[in-house]
Parts: structure tokens; sequence; C-alpha cells
């Protein structure tokens, strides 16, 4: 009989969870709203009604082998989901057990960059690769550190935290909500492009097509946009955005040697106007032997797919 | 029968060979010029003298299950010597081969501070862990990192490169010998820390101590020892320096979430002056989950016992 896996992506606001074959295909998938279930145990009931639905064209639940599930605060190696400060629940919370005792399923946690690094290691563009590093420009920057095959936890689960770096040791330094200032995501996350882009145009944006947008509303893609229609602001912004990421990037191979470094969400949708400042950046900030050596890549995974697919990845 | 391990401690200036046995103890060691040798075949043959006369009260060559050596950009992968700029042989040597043809031994080469670290791990301060970062600070800053009760290698053989991570991004930035500027280790070496001491008395040093030195000629040992005195201007360089390299831990910490960073040379030698601003600096840098959670220690080897040991740890 085929079996299958479960890929849960559990964000702040929408948790999907989607079926996956053997072949790396995401054969069906639903969703619920995080936010909407105060109670844990509401949430994985929910969860199991949901994976009742999803597998019955398929077997149902007994033809699921495991799930695996990429949670803010994941770790790994208790399963539990450990203050984490987006979600409704508070503490620790012990979710591979809730759903192997719900659903009867085995399951795994890891965060959500942990997550896209095996999906990539499995299905995408790190497919022969035993050494890398997956790189998440999102709302943060999110990272998951692959050596020698396997996923790097450290000591307690954690390791892997690259959006915490410091990228900018001056007083003026950003603010991170973690706590610390100057983090690496304040500055090269969409929301850190976009901060960049607000911050220059409330010092006045002069000819910028970026001016015309309320400084408060400007997001990356507007930045993309602008440059896209030859705005000197805009490729400013990337290249600002971009030199940041990659003088940090050079730092990260001195650690690890990685064979490549893949980079995944929604600032990779800037095309080469992140890719070339990075690439440059990291190679002029790099030890000699490793300049021109270190391939940075954009995921070879289908967006909406990608957290699914990584989920699965951990599952079993 | 009894059988040993050879461990060699090769630097720019003295090879130090070492036979270690399984209790962990260096049992007769000699040294040759490494310098003396233009030909790597001659510094071979030395080697292969000086082992049969370490192993004659011992029963011989034929005692000895492997070598293992610490050697300037050894590549643990390929057992060569590549393109060490402080070795009397240039491009791709074959160290590992050459040993096991000349001495019939199987060999095993990495840096010194990979060998430090696999020393550490087998008999000093990280016999229980898996998870540790070893910092050498010596003339340079070097590192080993155990991931999992393994060193982390990396996709080409030289990952750990910590020295190199760059800890100033400005204008003013250090320029280090491998060409890049701000690297950790231009700050937070012996040598580092003397050339902050030369630059502190140029521009002039006051009261302090040290102001009496020749500039040119102040060592790591000189701040120590003003420092002992009370001089003011002397623990302020230690401040300095372990700030910075406090920081940059705080870094490798979010990378590989180790359970303790282990300090090794030189440096160390100076106690709480260069810990405390470490473990400080480190501790206000690090996202508040690690936040006086990770060990920092000093190498628990015996100084001159290590550099052979941890070769000797690598060898099989």
């Amino acid at each position: 009989m085929q079996t299958y896996l479960l890929g849960l992506d559990m964000g702040g606001t929408n948790s999907v969870l989607g079926l996956v074959d053997d072949n790396g295909n995401v054969i069906a998938r639903e969703s619920i709203k995080t936010q909407a279930y105060a109670k844990i145990e509401d949430y994985i009931a929910a969860l199991r009604d949901l994976a009742v639905r999803l597998t019955e064209p398929f077997g149902g639940l007994q033809a699921c082998r495991a799930m695996g599930a990429g949670v803010p605060n994941g770790n790994y190696y208790t399963g539990n989901i450990e203050n984490a400060v987006n979600l409704p629940w508070h503490g620790q919370v012990p979710f591979a057990d809730m759903i192997l005792q719900t659903l009867g399923i085995p399951c795994h946690v890891t965060n959500d960059a942990n997550a896209a690094a095996m999906g990539e290691m499995k299905y995408g563009a790190a497919k022969e690769m035993r050494n890398f590093i997956m790189i998440t420009l999102g709302t943060g920057v999110g990272s998951g550190i692959v050596i020698d095959g396997k996923l790097l936890y450290g000591h307690d689960g954690f390791a892997g935290e690259l959006g915490h770096v410091c990228a900018d040791q001056s007083e003026n330094a950003r603010q991170c909500n973690c706590g610390l200032k100057g983090c690496l995501e304040t500055y090269a996350s969409a929301n850190g492009m976009a901060r960049t882009a607000k911050e220059l145009m409330q010092k006045g944006g002069g000819k910028s097509l970026l001016a015309a947008l309320d400084p408060e509303q400007i997001t990356s893609k507007d930045v993309f946009d602008a440059a896209e229609k030859g705005d000197e602001v805009a490729k400013q912004i990337f290249d600002y955005t971009g030199t940041i990421l990659g003088k940090q990037l050079a730092n990260f191979i001195a650690f690890s040697a990685p064979e490549a470094i893949i980079l995944f969400g929604g600032l990779t949708r800037s095309g080469h106007w992140i890719m070339d400042p990075v690439v440059k950046a990291m190679n002029e900030s790099v030890m000699p032997l490793w300049r021109g050596k270190v391939k940075v890549l954009f995921s070879g995974l289908k967006e909406a797919d990608a957290a699914i697919l990584g989920a699965a990845s951990i599952a079993e």
C-alpha cells in the first residue's frame, strides 16, 4: 500500500497541512487559522479533523506514516514548542506528543527554516549536497544549516539563528524584536528592506518613485517594482540590503565552509536585484580560499509547496 | 601488546613529535626545526628518524598504530598540506601519503585548532561534550568546531576559520594577513592585543606602566603584568580585546548552539583579565534564549601536551 507523510506549516496567522507522496508531490492541502484556537487542545483537534479529511481519498489516516511540523520555536529534540511569542499557546507545548496521542501518528517538529532546508535537500536545489546553509528572507531572517547531510540542531536544539547575528555594531543599529540591536534580520529581511526604504523616504525621497508612497506602507515589493522601472534609489536600497547580507554570508562560510548558500522567501522574488549585491559583497568579504567558490542559489521549490515539503522532510 | 599513537605538532618554526599512550600521556617527545628542511622529502626522513628514536624503548615503530598531525593548512579530507604560507613547502604537499610510504603508518592531518579541539574532547575540558567550539588565542585566532561529537570540516575540509570573521566593519579596521580587513584575529589574538597596546602607547600612554616600554616590543604578557599591578590602561586593553571577542562568540552561538566555548593558547594565561570581559560581552550580545547558558572554559590540557594530544586524537 502506498503511504504518505503529513507536512504542517504553522505560522502565527495560518496553519497549512499538506499530504505528501513519496515523489515529493503535495497531493492535498488545507489550512486553518492558528489564532482561532486559544487552547492547544482545540488546535490539535482541528488538525486531526483536517488530517482525516485530507487523507480520506487516499486510504485514511492509517496511510500516514508520520507528520513533520515546521513551527515557531519548535525544538526537534523535545518535540515541544518552546516559548513562542507569536502563537496563542505560551510556555512549553508538548506538540509532538499531543499529535501522537490524538492522531496516532509519530511527529517531529522544528522551526520553519530548518524544515525548508530539509525540503531543499530532499526535493529542491540542494539535492546532491551534504553541506549547505538555507537562509529564509521573509518577515524575518531564518536559517537552516546542514552539516554532513544532517540538520544542525546544536546542544539545545536551537542552532541556526543566523537572523540574529550582529550586522551593525554602531550606536545607531536597529532594534530587533529579539531584544538585541543590529540583528541581520532588521536589515536583510523583506521587512528590514522596507524599513530601509521608509527611513530613506522620511529623510526625503527626492525624485524616487517611492516618494509617492506612504512611507509607513512601503513594502519590499514596492522597492522591487521601482527598481524594475529604473529607480536609482530603489536600486541603492537593494545594494544596501544585499551588501549587509553578503558580508554576513562571508562570516557563515568561515564557520561551516558550505558548498552553497540557498536563499528562500519573499525577498528572493526580487531576483538579480538582491542576488547581485549579495554575491558581490560575499566574495569581497570572504577569505581568498573561498572567493568565487561558494554557490549562492535561489530555492528550487515552488513557494507554495516548500514549507509543506520541508516539514514532511523531517517527519521521519 | 600495548600500542601507541604519534602526534605531530607542526609549526612554522618547530615541529614536535610525541608518543601518546592510550591513557592520554605523552610518554616521549622530541622536536626538529621545520625551516631546516627545504625539501619535504628531507623533512619526512627526519621525522622517520625521530619516530624510530622515540619508539625504540617502547617496541619500535611497529608499536605505533597511526599518526595524527596538526599542520598549517592541513586538509583532513585529502591528507595534503595545501598552500601553506609559513612552511618551506608550497602548493599541494601529500603529507599523509608520504608518512604512510616512508614510516609505514597511516596518518591523518588537520590544522592545529581542529587538533586542539579533538584533544580537548578526548582528554580535556570537553570530555563529555558533543557540541562545542574551541578558540585558540595565540599568534592568530584559530578555531575547531565540534558538532555532534565530530569535527566540522565542511564541504572542502577548511571549515572553522573563525579568526577571519569580520569584527570591525569600519573604514579604520585593521589589515589582516589573509588579505581582508577587520578580521577577529587582528584584535583578539595575543598579537592583536599587543597591537592594541602599541597603538594606545603611540597615541600617548599617560601614566600607564606600558608607556615605559618600546611600543614595537610590547607583548600580551606585558599587558598582563601591568594589569596585575593595577594598571588601568592595561585593564582597558583587556576589556577592549575581550569585548570584541565576546561579541563574536555570541554570533558563533547563534550558528551552532554549542554547550561550551573553550579558550586555548597564549592569551588564556591572562586568566580572569581576558575571561571576564569575554563572558560579559558574549552574554550581552547573545539572544536571550542563550544568555548565561553557554559555558566559556579554559582548556583542560597542559599547554605543552595539548598540541601533541590533539594531533594524536585525529590519528585514527
